[in-house]
């Protein structure tokens, strides 16, 4: 713990000699002594008969102790489950990489259930060579992979108007990061050979609402995958089973799920969902178009309203902090909405376009926290303020709300989703 | 592809052009005609309904078409499943993340089912305070995430006497990578206060065969973590849920899941599973004991007698190298028994204790191949050949058997494990 200072090092002792010595450890046992199945660990229940054999589970589950870490969704908030969104539950993980069956969900018509020896990919338009590429073939291609997050754009949306939902999972829940193994999209088109007069490309899903976008040739070639794997295993079907689309950086309704249709044209289609859906609507009611990336956010996942503090003393303050234009260079702490801020260690790897999760320690006594982290990025951008946020954009928008999250936290240990001046 | 040369860029366009151009998609297309449930791509069964909505699998399942995808045991292998091992489908995965239902299990007495709530680990033996710690402790101490694999060291075992099982699950697959979430053990120990004749620990396992090893306390100052997540949520069932051990670099039966109790002591235990077990018995009939670091090591996943080769031409050979001495510096492919290498290209992020993902390209015409690969780690080791290990090693061993692997690649496509020279 190389950023660790003797204050904090006295603070851990006192909690660990304290809290957790053998005494205090055995008064506990023998306050819980008239429960018989509660025996000392050493002779433990699961210490005294064999468990559930090898591939008992050929894949495997959670432990039935886990059943609450669970994707969520929020009824009121859609009109229906099939166009809807189920957010992860980020108070309940660490780490970077997401568990794939934790990865949130939106859908436009839900899950899309495609036979993989049926699935084709057509490549056509401004191209020399229109292709149509079967599962197998892509497999046979060269692939890479590649560790990025993936946020909605509506991630934060509603919280344009003031705190509503209390809650990570619900407030920052819509993104994941997992490793994609994919073909570059690059390839695909170098196959094709894009004509001179080919700008942008329509990508279109093949579920019921055929989702469509467009996206510039430059991003294509620069390092978009078609992707058929994330974390190794092929693609869940509500990541897209068997081909997404991966735009690193960028709002997650371009990551096309169902993957089938690239066509090459010379200017935007101007699709439904880049026109009367995911554009930014300003005060004076214009929109601005193709806000593509995601810009450096964060929020502290532990504590937060969903993962109150249960004791007092030592606490490990933690998060999870990510940028669409490179990777994160710093984040920062508040414990006192923005007052004073101290810088977070930064534990494991710092990959491009990817969360990286964030440590800071501290002593609480009970006092009230307004607890905010702050995001930098290589550009050298920060993380703004919801405030300022709004003062350029008003109120009527429901994407890219990357403005700093305040959580307050109260003298019996919750926490609460709150707005500060 | 930034290491692509001209010819294998003109094999990629040959494979393109030829294969998956429109009109031959047309002509396969034309071939199915006769059943109409195989529409065309564009009005696809599954582009003209609603799907499943979200949420309806809160945590989320492979697709249906992916139910092949599973650990498998040999059941001739062991006496009972509670005492044997389930392998990763390694032809099956690409990149280096393991999803974690599909980690392979070892197990000794089958899987102990802890209750989160009674879980304690004691810390005891020459040090100053005698600690006992809740999950909870646990979980409020300062973590990191580091992503290692795991390899059981009676990983191809079985090869020793020759090439026995048919399939890299089989003789690879006792091997997983994941992100693990822990408290360094060091900090532990420092808090317990170890005295200074301290030199071993004794880890156990609460599980029923109470599993135990001696663990060198400068290893256990050096890298290792008392680990309670698995690439972000708790761990499994089958992984040692709540806690395990985590020794990067070094066999897998010491790396003790369920993790009960820590002792300080002066010298080794000489337990069972490192006496009688897990020692590397020579030709001569002396044994070599605590030989606890995997050595560089590599596989070919694909092609491999699971994933045999299913059409000529441009191919992407693919596998993993690893090394518990630090990092993948280079990893070789041969098409001929070891005759030639060429260098492979290693994708995705270079850990310390980590596997790499590497892939060679080359044409298929249907002549035999004899597939190998090798790894190289960065303290100038390089994977020796099976024979090299048998002419030290003998045949008696179970353990540590890195030696090269052989697949050969017959006229069919099918592959076959084999030995050579």
């Amino acid at each position: 713990m190389t950023d660790s200072n003797d204050d904090t090092r006295t603070s851990r002792r006192r909690f660990l000699t304290g809290a957790a010595g053998l005494a205090a450890a055995g008064a506990a046992g023998a306050a819980r002594a008239e429960n018989p199945k509660n025996l000392p660990p050493n002779v433990a229940d699961w210490s005294k008969h064999l468990g559930d054999g090898v591939a008992v589970r050929p894949y495997g589950h959670p432990s039935k102790f886990e059943k609450d870490v669970i994707r969520r969704d929020v009824q009121w908030l859609t009109a229906s489950r099939e166009s809807s969104v189920s957010f992860t539950p980020l108070h309940e993980l660490d780490g970077i990489i997401t568990p794939n069956g934790l990865c949130f969900e939106r859908h436009h018509s839900g899950i899309a259930e495609i036979d993989p020896d049926d699935y084709r990919l057509i490549l056509h338009g401004l191209v020399d060579r229109p292709l149509i590429f079967t599962l197998e073939n892509l497999k046979r291609l060269p692939r890479v992979n590649r560790i990025y997050f993936l946020e909605c754009a509506a991630n934060s949306g509603m919280e344009w108007r003031g705190a509503q939902l209390n809650g990570c999972q619900y407030t920052h829940g819509m993104i994941h990061t997992v490793q994609y193994t994919g073909v570059p999209l690059k390839l695909l088109l170098e196959q094709a050979g894009v004509k001179a007069t080919g700008k942008w490309l329509l990508v279109e899903g093949g579920d019921a609402s055929g989702l469509d976008r467009s996206l510039p040739l430059s991003k294509a070639l620069d390092d978009c995958l078609v992707a058929y794997r994330q974390n190794g295993e092929m693609l869940r079907p509500e990541q897209g089973y068997p081909v997404r689309l991966v735009v690193p950086g960028w709002q997650g309704n371009i990551w096309i799920k169902w993957l089938r249709r690239i066509e090459v044209g010379d200017q935007p289609w101007y699709t439904r969902e880049e026109t009367a859906k995911y554009t930014d609507l300003m005060e004076n009611g214009k929109a601005r178009k193709f806000t593509f990336v995601m810009d450096a956010k964060s929020v502290i996942t532990s504590p937060s309203p969903q993962a109150p503090i249960r004791r007092k003393g030592f606490q490990v303050i933690s998060g999870l902090a990510w940028s669409g234009r490179g990777k994160i260079k710093r984040v920062d702490v508040s414990l006192d909405g923005g007052r004073n801020w101290r810088t977070a260690r930064i534990d494991g790897p710092v990959l491009d376009k990817c969360c990286v999760r964030f440590y800071a320690e501290a002593e609480w006594n009970g006092e009230p926290w307004l607890l905010q982290s702050r995001a930098m990025d290589e550009t050298g951008y920060t993380q703004p303020s919801k405030d300022a946020l709004r003062k350029i954009r008003g109120v009527n928008s429901i994407y890219h709300n990357n403005g700093i999250q305040t959580w307050a936290l109260k003298a019996n240990g919750e926490v609460e989703n709150v707005e500060v001046g």
